[in-house]
């Protein structure tokens, strides 16, 4: 029914996550009102990022040089390193502008039950970056998890002896949250993380 | 914080209806996940469409060549013109596949309020092919709305006295709605139309 060009940009539009053909259909359409320079940026800009982008040869941020933006910024306390198992951590705590230290992007998390195993997350080259370096503090900021867990006490009992503080992000009840929609699991480690005012 | 060739993709990305910066970051990191064969199709048919695709010199109904799906088919009737709004129409009439007549894209609807006029949606247009066919019937699918009547009675008015019935589809309570939910607008139009049990 539809000419080749429409069914075309809409299959290439349903490779995305959470698109479906009624919305790559009305995406596909929209397309059709873009102007030549509209077109023209959104295709080219694609074909870039595959060839563009890659992991910073230190830490695995994407970036377009040798170095990430991070890891080529001196004025960065190098005593501290927060590990995420998603580059998107970087960029989110990065929105915020709270965490000066460095980073290191591990490719998951440690989990048993899928088979994934340390050497599948690129931990040994973690630990290559930590004993080449003086970190004092590493901070694990994976999602709240089994695996999470699994994976920071995987790493935390590799370092023991080497004088380095592992934390974990706190985690808990989420500000403005309606306390009847709290999963038992989060309201539990509120409970166990419970801090005495001050 | 974003390399470029990711900035320029979040940028793309929100050019589409409906898509804010969260979803073109979360969009922009899934094509990182693509391979080559998907990201050159999704790149192409950007490219393509706006160069292949135009309207039928008929009907208006997109198309890569002279005439339509619609037009070059002559199997079906040519009697009966289905008048819509929105090119979209006609492909969900047709995904459904029960009608089996012409149709006539307008560019829209006529509105007063609006500013938009008869000549800003290419009546004129529709006028010289109804004047230079012979159909018996003339359909009007638009969106139920004031500027949907406003078209219809006023294309309906120029043709009188040509010997063509003119129809509108029958708008009212659709299946499966939770009565709670109708508007009153709808309400009004399914009682006035209400009909007689057979």
């Amino acid at each position: 029914m539809y000419p080749d060009s429409i069914k075309n940009l809409i299959e290439a539009f349903k490779y995305l996550p959470g698109i479906g053909q009624k919305t790559a259909e009305r995406l596909t359409f929209s397309v059709l009102d873009f102007d030549d320079e509209q077109i023209e940026l959104f295709s080219d800009s694609l074909k870039e990022i595959k060839k563009n982008i890659h992991p910073c040869r230190i830490c695995n941020v994407l970036t377009e040089d040798d170095l990430c933006f991070i890891c080529s910024d001196h004025t960065r306390k190098k005593e501290i390193l927060c590990v995420v198992d998603d580059v998107k951590t970087v960029f989110v705590f990065e929105s915020m502008g709270m965490f000066k230290g460095q980073y290191h992007v591990l490719e998951g998390l440690i989990s048993p039950l899928e088979g994934i195993n340390p050497e599948d997350i690129g931990i040994a080259q973690l630990l290559d970056r930590i004993k080449s370096n003086s970190f004092s503090e590493i901070i694990f900021a994976f999602r709240p998890s089994i695996e999470g867990e699994t994976t920071s006490l995987y790493i935390k009992r590799i370092l023991e002896g080497l004088n380095i503080k592992t934390t974990r992000l706190a985690s808990g009840v989420p500000m403005g949250a309606d306390m009847e929609y709290i999963d038992s699991l989060t309201l539990e480690r509120a409970l166990t993380d419970r801090k005495e005012l001050e």
